[in-house]
């Protein structure tokens, strides 16, 4: 038999979560014969472009009639995800996405594959977390939460026995399981996008820079100049993804120092760190993870400048000046509300070397946040 | 005072036509903060982006509520443009788009102009265009209607006195003012995009080569090799643009024979052989038009590798292999019917070089086209 384009006009996608990430997803698979539902909020940006938007609970009514549910944000309610998986549509998998329901299963599975990450005790306890800090790091320490984290939601980060002092009754209020670990000086943050399809094809982006400001991104770009450190990071890449026998596009942060690598945490959906692809690769991450997920040959990724982003965090329209339109490409989510630290939207930047391209985020990230972006965040 | 995107966020831009101009105009445009309207059946491919769609005999209804009228396509009915003209919203002007409606008047305003183009008689009378094709080009002639003409429609190629006494008949029943002209056996066809803002500020694309097959476009790539005919190119839409005080994305095609240029037609809009600019540029065409027509700065053309596009003419999408995935970038328009000739879709290329650009492109027309292009146009 021999396959057309006919084949995937009958393909109906569901995906889970309406915000940026499902509205770049749409966004470029505007472009193939292909149906788009979505479920969130009618006012999110992804159901502007959908063939149809449906409430969260009318999520059984949209699981039905598709053939693919896949998810924009791992967060979404762990019944919605059961029932996509049990009616055998979820992609990527259940086991997977609930790796990053409780991050502690992350960290363990991490450690069993004997991947390099970062040194940690998990417990339930605050007091065990109190002596952990103390005895195992010296009052230099990360306590994350299991549940919700993301964006830096759920991190406390401690530099000395007063930092711990202040945040410790907020530690103890919890009921979570605590992941307790070194905290990193790391020389910088890195990532990179990998994309896996059923039959076990894998696509690598090369890896960004990428800077957090109080555990979000505020910008990233690549690619990477170090060709050892690439490679560490392609390996272990590949290694998660195959040995999670993924599908779908998934990004793999990562902290580096003295040329070492260390995971900090994955993302088994298309991710922030990515969207330089749209604008600097013959395939975005979006287009990626559509192919990857209705079984379509993965396009063999060609990088065709450097390039990089710069995220506008809870900034509203008229907070930024038009002077950013001449430097780089707007992408305007369209939320119906600006909070402290949302991404309303991002900047992608192209440049002929990765100097240009810095200097370009320089300047954007100047406009954007004439005040430091700590201010902002 | 300080311009922000919140200036940008006030405008709607309504758009006469919602073919896949239209569709492209606002897939990329709707990453500003900006409101889309379309005029056009409800059915056609921008109508599926846009915020609403009117039907045509709506129009004053859209005309109305926007801000700024453009146009995909230059055979809008006349009455159309020209509400949204009295009304001073047309962009690029009435006076612009009706040298397209008459062939007649494009040519004089060449000639007007000195810009070399083919060498012309204009008459009413099927006797006199006999005449002319006998004793002025020796039956080595193309005769054009004024009217309607686009995609090869209105033209009538004469190689032989044969060819003419075949279709005189045919011309002898056409009431409109015909173009009789010289037949250029040019080496290749090539075609220019440029845009230009209220201030003036032009920005330009390299030059493509162009395969037209029976008056249609099949395939175009670029950039053009020949810097010298790049120079001629580029004064010469400078000098049409300028002298039209034009604002919007145009296209001018040019026939190149021994590295002289001649102006075959211009179009005072986005072009089809400007869609590699979707994938090649770090601004496409679409969004440079957007930007002229609404006064922001045109962003400075970068292209970032060698490209080109493959159109999809008349297949359905059950006649299109799933492998020219893997060679290009789809972009299917979602028309409601196939029809011989009709673009359906495109596929557009990248390369490392103008050859691997090429090649790809040959790839891709013969899966498109297994017996040979001419034979499904």
């Amino acid at each position: 038999m021999r396959f057309s384009l006919q084949d995937l006009s009958r393909m109906r996608i569901g995906i889970l979560g309406g915000g940026q990430l499902g509205w770049m997803m749409i966004l470029e698979g505007r472009r193939y014969p292909l149906t788009f539902y979505v479920v969130d909020n009618l006012s999110a940006p992804a159901c502007r472009l959908a063939d149809k938007c449906f409430n969260f609970d009318e999520y059984k009514d949209m699981v039905e009639i598709v053939d693919i549910v896949t998810y924009e944000f791992e967060h979404i309610p762990y019944e919605v995800l059961r029932y996509a998986e049990e009616k055998g549509k979820l992609i990527p998998r259940l086991d997977v996405v609930e790796l990053k329901h409780e991050r502690w299963r992350e960290r363990m599975f991490f450690k069993k594959l004997g991947i390099p990450i970062p040194k940690f005790f998990i417990t339930e306890d605050p007091l065990e977390v109190l002596k952990l800090v103390r005895n195992e790091f010296n009052y230099l320490a990360v306590v994350k939460q299991s549940k919700g984290g993301y964006d830096g939601k759920g991190q406390f980060f401690i530099k000395s026995r007063n930092d711990f002092e202040q945040i410790y009754d907020a530690i103890a209020k919890i009921r979570d399981v605590f992941i307790v670990e070194e905290y990193v000086d790391f020389d910088y943050e890195a990532s990179i996008v990998l994309a896996r399809n059923h039959n076990g094809e894998i696509q690598l982006y090369p890896p960004t820079y990428n800077m957090n400001v109080k555990g979000i991104l505020v910008y990233n770009y690549g690619p990477l100049r170090n060709e050892i450190v690439t490679k560490k990071m392609f390996d272990i890449a590949v290694e998660i993804a195959t040995k999670l026998n993924y599908v779908g596009v998934m990004a793999i942060e990562f902290f580096v120092k003295d040329g070492d690598v260390m995971v900090n945490e994955f993302a088994p959906r298309v991710h922030n760190t990515g969207h330089y692809t749209l604008d600097t690769a013959n395939v975005s991450q979006f287009e990626q993870h559509i192919r990857a997920i209705i079984g379509v040959d993965l396009a063999e990724v060609e990088i065709l400048s450097p390039g990089g982003m710069v995220n506008i965090l809870g900034l509203s329209l008229n907070n930024i000046p038009i002077e950013v339109l001449k430097i780089g490409k707007i992408y305007w989510y369209g939320k119906n509300e600006v909070r402290r630290r949302r991404k309303m939207g991002h900047i992608n930047i192209v440049g002929k070397t990765i100097e240009e391209v810095e200097e370009k985020i320089r300047h954007v990230t100047k406009l954007l946040y004439p005040e430091g972006v700590e201010n902002y965040v």
